[in-house]
């Protein structure tokens, strides 16, 4: 057994080289395993993240089958919204939904501080964890401006129309409702890492609908307190979003140690817009990995040779896993990036 | 009446000072126009792009109600394909869906050359417009990449998956595939301009779905072929795609006169990263629009003043105007740009 601190997957979250390219896949737990599609014939998504031998459980499985290098707790971005009395539903083939939706400041009355006896079955899902795992665990959650989108959309969008319209046209009410949004993210990723999660990764999945101006001025300041909030518990954190090219610098800054990738940006671009002292992960597009197996090994090694054996990158898809792929190619990546890197 | 060289259109297209900032709407006619969707109530959306007067009525509407400085041909991106032959439906609330969807080398055999007697009220429509306009006439069509992913994907998509399994996979059939893209849409772009369009803009609304190399190697070049395909015709020419900030260079590369831009890059940072040669279009966030006015004036200025005035931009959204924008707004906008630029 490995220990953490000289795992690959920390070595890289630091920076530091490490004896190979530590790999692992956003959404690894879930469709795409038919261990997985299996359990939730069973039991509904909730019903898994709440009970913490299942959400254990899936954790486990891609640990398992595809030899990664790090797990990621299993959970959902809404899970602390859930948690304080957010009445949202989780609606197959739509995602998260909220009603009523987040349109005012009275609004901001649904929102309390999320204390850890809210979440009982976290600290006891990454117990059970920390007794099974051989690589280290990755604590998640939703940034600030990913959960306000779905609050004041009321589900998912393709605009964040209402976002944008609460942010511009409200600026006190948005801060407010960032920086309480930011609390909860916190103290969400407090648990997990008092727990005994080795490090975090903050998902503002949807931050890229916004240029750096917008970002920096409307969103930065909430993902900062959250990076803020943990930098007592010293682990590395990570923070990501899609269509982030321009917002990469930014998303360092907030505080994180290591800035997620998608495969829009190659690597080595990305770095440089980073700059030396930050680590990067990615940057396979999610979508190579259903087609044939040549051009899916010409893309990670084309992804090795950019960065050019530079410490501190770790291996991940620019987004998440897809439901049709097929866990025997995630398998063969995780083989080939072990190989090559 | 502006001799159309002299408008300051296509002066901003020619990269050549003029006496204001030109402006127009992506999707100016549309949802967003009562007298659109009062038309729209009566008339399905193949039955106004086939009859010229319908046609010409919903592209006058915006320059009636708006006061842009251009009208763009109202069309679909499918319409070519549909008229030689590709069976295309539009359906409600979700986009062009093609039965069966393209995906082996033998569907190759399902295109042929569109002949301008293929689309027989494409040149009629325009001859009516020319008889009303005041400002120029952009001719509208979807470039190979973005039909081909609706004709791979059987419909829109957020992966683009089965588009880039083609791709990858089986790079001759993709060729050949973007090659008589190619041919079909400059054919289409051919019969507006020959009839009396000024300008032609390419959509190729989803390439930022793809990183630079792939958009280099497999998709350039047939974009490279619109454009070179209506060269002699000598009329300018706009790139537009949304999330293409890395692939703005090579997007004028292509053979563009204007490369259009998303909000997400600072119009400073897209005429920095397309050099002084290249015209820019853009790029107020169409969801700005649905803000208070205080927060769109002050985004209209910021991208005024980032351009600095320089010649060669043109202001636009920076994707199509959203269907539940106020038109007055839309209004309010265009002399806010008028007065300012």
């Amino acid at each position: 057994m490995t220990s953490p601190a000289d795992s690959p997957f920390l070595l890289a979250c630091r920076n530091r080289p490490a004896d190979r390219v530590p790999v692992w896949f956003m959404r690894q737990a879930g469709r795409s395993l038919p261990e997985y599609r299996a359990l939730r014939e069973k039991h509904g998504m909730f019903d898994i993240i709440c009970t913490p031998e299942l959400a254990a459980e899936v954790t486990m499985q891609p640990v398992r089958r595809l030899g990664v290098d790090a797990a990621i707790f299993f959970s959902d971005i809404v899970v602390p919204l859930k948690a304080i009395g957010v009445d949202v539903e989780l609606k197959a083939g739509v995602g998260p939904v909220i009603n009523p939706p987040f349109r005012t400041a009275a609004d901001l009355d649904r929102l309390r501080p999320l204390e850890p006896g809210d979440v009982p079955y976290v600290a006891e899902t990454v117990r059970i964890l920390l007794g099974e795992l051989h690589v280290p665990l990755i604590g998640f959650a939703g940034a600030p401006f990913t959960l306000a989108s779905y609050l004041v959309e009321g589900g998912p969008s393709r605009t964040y129309a209402r976002t944008k319209a609460l942010m511009y046209g409200e600026p006190d009410t948005w801060t407010e409702l960032l920086s309480a949004l930011a609390d909860i993210t916190s103290a969400f990723l407090r648990v997990q890492v008092e727990a005994g999660a080795s490090a975090v990764q903050l998902f503002d999945s949807w931050a890229g609908a916004l240029g750096p101006d917008d970002y920096q001025r409307y969103v930065l300041p909430a993902s900062a307190e959250v990076f803020d909030g943990l930098a007592d518990l010293g682990v590395p954190s990570i923070h990501f979003g899609v269509n982030t090219g321009e917002l990469l610098p930014l998303m360092a800054d907030a505080g994180a140690d290591v800035v997620g990738v998608d495969w829009r940006v190659p690597i080595d671009v990305a770095r440089e817009r980073l700059g030396a002292g930050v680590a990067v992960q990615g940057n396979l597009d999610p979508a190579v990995c259903l087609s044939p197996w040549t051009a899916v090994e010409a893309k990670v090694r084309d992804i090795l040779d950019r960065n050019a054996r530079r410490p501190g990158h770790i291996f991940n898809l620019g987004h998440g896993v897809l439901p049709e792929t097929d866990p025997q190619v995630l398998r063969r990546i995780v083989d080939l990036v072990h190989a090559l890197g």
